[in-house]
């Protein structure tokens, strides 16, 4: 990790609603350095170049690639989106590149969009890119890439290729019925891993197990402080726990998982670990994939694809 | 309704979170006068009897009785809930009477609270007393009454008495997720009565017919913005359908719904409508009972179960 600044010959830049993360890589696609701001694009107008060059100051003047929301109507530029089924050719082939005003090389990750008459659309933007890192990965990967989140994402895998997702708001839902909704008086926070409290495999197992619908299960977080007297903390868990499992039961019926789908579940260790404790709970094994190391992958195998870092040394 | 004030001889007070609402009543029942204010109990802290006294003070000093959050242990004087099964005369044996401060004979009728060793309690509170009343009114009634609002009850009804019952947050979910969740930017509300816009049936179709389940249906109404162009307005009664159809569905997986269960909907005739029209889509015929009338014949046969007013002529 100690190799030269000067060796880094791309900047792969993963660029959300909340942080702007930024990686210098060498021509085989290794760390050399990163820098990290809070520049996200929610709370940036406008000046979305200045806040890259600040960032990435001090690192030599290389092309840059990047993924995420920055590509999204309220981005830098927009990058309209690839057409679903989309593998990592199609992406490539889809980015935007352009020469910014400082006069870098800038090139940005389209998202991925469902048309389906069958059914209503959905967008993935920022996930296509992980997709790509676990692909690079496990090219004869053949199943379900689950991205908790605040909007979690459930996409499926196949011949290479993203073939389908769907979008759940739990991340979401989770803050608003802790925070916001009535609820909030009947939970409270103790700084434990939720997912390792046993009220969690029981909203687990009221949702995904007993098939207990999410909207008939969530007032008996009430009920449960009202009448059996649980406590405040276990019962954030037993919410966690309801949530996470609605989203995995409403996954089941919406025939993204069958019984013997692999699974791989992309993000943050924490939220990846209760995802896998919710998911062990009903017997499906899940392998478990750090998120930052999978968007490395992706922006390494897109920048090659598309020119901008040479082929990989054999 | 000129009948001189000296008629009254009972004070129906209707008394939730956010109005209240008193009725003087004569011998028989008939409404003498009605007062209302928005001293509903979570405004209130502690002076319930002075906002009661305030409201009728032109009123003769009669006895009162009292439903809703009045009873609950943030209201004036907790009366605990009866067990489920609960039929009138259970309701009116659990109430709790007392001389008041004023010296007026007060009377505040139970919740109802259902405690299942098979599934996760639940309560209610101020409904019980709407179900009195159509019970009251239809003594054979055998099915469903719908009680849509913030929190959405569904009751089950037989031989004259609430045999079970299931909340769901309905309302509440509808104001988060149109008012705070990301979907704010997708919605918007000009005024129309969201259930005779043609997205609405849609929502609901989604949601009962095709049996999306909730989770996985509410990021179409972004969708739907981003990819078809879908107008806000017409979006907002979409989600509409979504939430209300979600309801509908969870209630009928619930089992709360039986193909041939006769259905009331109990609420304010805005919120009725909409659940009668959801219903229709999917081949259910249901009834509406003004919510406020309910309560006005259900604490009016509380009352004379009681013997606080004389038995109807007859």
């Amino acid at each position: 990790m100690s190799r030269p600044i000067s060796a880094g010959t791309l900047i792969a830049v993963d660029w959300g609603t909340t942080r702007l993360r930024a990686l210098l890589l060498d021509r085989d696609g290794g760390l050399v350095a990163e820098a990290e701001s809070a520049d996200g694009i929610g709370t940036l107008s406008g000046n979305h170049e200045e806040a890259l060059e600040r960032l990435v100051a001090d690192w030599p003047k290389v092309p840059a690639i990047l993924a995420g929301m920055i590509g999204s109507r309220q981005g830098w530029r927009e990058a309209p989106y690839a057409e679903c089924p989309a593998d990592a050719a199609a992406l490539a082939q889809e980015a935007i590149r352009f020469t910014s005003g400082q006069g870098r090389d800038v090139t940005i990750v389209p998202g991925v969009m469902l048309r389906d008459p069958h059914r209503d659309g959905d967008v993935i933007r920022g996930e296509e890119t992980q997709v790509v890192g676990l692909i690079d990965r496990e090219p004869r990967f053949r199943g379900v890439a689950i991205h908790p989140g605040t909007h979690s994402k459930w996409i499926r895998i196949a011949d290479g290729a993203i073939v389908g997702f769907q979008t759940y708001l739990s991340g979401e839902m989770f803050d608003l019925l802790s925070r916001t909704s009535f609820l909030r008086h009947s939970v409270a926070e103790d700084g434990r891993d939720l997912s390792t409290v046993a009220d969690f495999a029981l909203g687990v197992q009221r949702t995904v197990a007993e098939g207990l619908p999410f909207l008939a299960a969530i007032f008996s977080v009430r009920a449960r402080q009202l009448l059996d007297n649980v406590a405040r903390e276990d019962n954030l868990a037993y919410l966690s726990g309801l949530v996470i499992g609605g989203e995995i039961a409403a996954a089941r019926a919406a025939s993204g998982l069958s019984e013997s789908a692999s699974v791989r579940i992309v993000g943050s260790p924490a939220l990846a670990r209760a995802y896998a404790r919710a998911l062990s709970i009903i017997g499906y094994p899940a392998k478990m994939l750090d998120g930052g190391e999978m968007v490395r992958l992706g922006l390494v195998r897109l920048a090659r694809d598309i020119g901008i870092l040479a082929v990989a040394r054999s």
